[in-house]
């Protein structure tokens, strides 16, 4: 079975499901080659999944987010990292240990502190988490991160983090790269 | 007038405006069609307007990002769901009453009072909303909705609000859904 | 050296270095116009460098968002401005002095106080700048700017701005349009 010269990336759905020879898809990949068709958009999605050990815990996912890049195949564009609960949050910030418990310290002393008792939120639907939800809602829950020369295009101390509010149960990030 | 069997999709636009024959869109139908063209990226923008009652208040307005997504016809993309006023937030979280009067009291009492006598914004501009301003800076104006396979690409609890922070009168928010 | 009628658009890039003649270039761009391809994506990157005299400082950028835009030349998408440091921020919010203040006084009073001596982050690492990492968390680092019908899609006060929270030094912010 011979292998066209410039076959159809696998990418390119076949319209209608029509059947295609490997004669048909050679010429049509030629012609596309040849009339420089414009680039794809790409789409790529995955998903991770946290199970903390702590209730409270910020966790650096630069490199899966780099991984989403990659597997997306783009070199221009974003990936989008999104919590998928209203009790947690996703930042760029400093990869360093001592600033993480100081955003754990400023989040419980100054921003929300967790006070269950102080929430509406906490009374009648069996929840003490309403301060997980304001602390998500203080940080965010969602990043942009921007994709240059096929890179994550950050300064230099940037990293993306998860920031778990209330957590040792499982919890989910979407990561949605989208470019060309 | 017969319906050619491959038609150009009425989201393509004619390239300077020259006119174009039944038989000329069928043709180049077949030929876009047989050379597997890439998707198109789509764009849909449209516009929400709110009025509320309160000076403050929280709309879900899940069901309009969803409108927009469908609107658009995209299965793989996001919707930008942005705020167009300086007082005023688009964020995700739950859809739990007790919470949102939690939100309104935690904006009053520890994020932002309203007390325009502390601020420098409500001398001299004839304004008494600097707090709202905070606000908006604090929980943000816009979010990106992820599109999968046709759906919001939401957890299990989250939903999309309009947060007004200094309301009774005409305020608008923006949708724009992009992909393929 | 004549002019094609129709020529490859600059931003379509040569597939594999192939080299290509004007004859070549110009039978393509008839057909690439006949067959109405569907319009690039297009991704333009641009960055700005700020060194601020004020350690901290909001400086008004909306003018050089819109700058990336018209070099973009996108008529429908975004623009992406996002800043490349942990100490700072890009949001969208009201040309007005007096509530600039009321923002700088406001991280300081209520948010994050500067007092170095409160956090871990400035113990051991030689920095003092922990605030200015909470600031940024708090006000986020990056804005999306919706493109539509060729002009950022603002409401009537909405401008972008630069927050520098630890400034005078060299700080940079992305700026990355996406659209058609």
């Amino acid at each position: 079975m011979p292998t066209p010269k410039y076959s159809i990336s696998p990418s390119q759905p076949l319209a209608n499901g029509v059947p295609d020879s490997h004669r048909a898809r050679a010429i049509r990949g030629t012609l596309r080659y040849w009339l420089r068709a414009p680039a794809d958009v790409k789409t790529h999605t995955s998903y991770l999944t946290f199970n903390t050990k702590k209730r409270q815990e910020i966790i650096d996912i630069t490199d899966e987010v780099d991984k989403c890049r990659a597997e997306a195949g783009i070199s221009e564009g974003f990936v989008l990292v999104s919590a998928m609960h209203i009790s947690a949050s996703v930042f760029v910030n400093d990869h360093e240990s001592g600033l993480w418990q100081d955003i754990l310290d400023w989040l419980e002393n100054r921003i929300a502190p967790w006070s269950p008792d102080e929430y509406r939120h906490n009374s009648g639907t069996g929840e003490d988490n309403a301060a997980a939800h304001l602390r998500s809602l203080t940080i965010g829950h969602e990043v942009i991160v921007p994709v240059t020369k096929g890179r994550l295009d950050f300064g230099p101390w940037q990293r993306v983090f998860y920031g778990e509010w209330d957590g040792q149960r499982k919890k989910r990030v979407l990561l949605k790269a989208m470019g060309e």
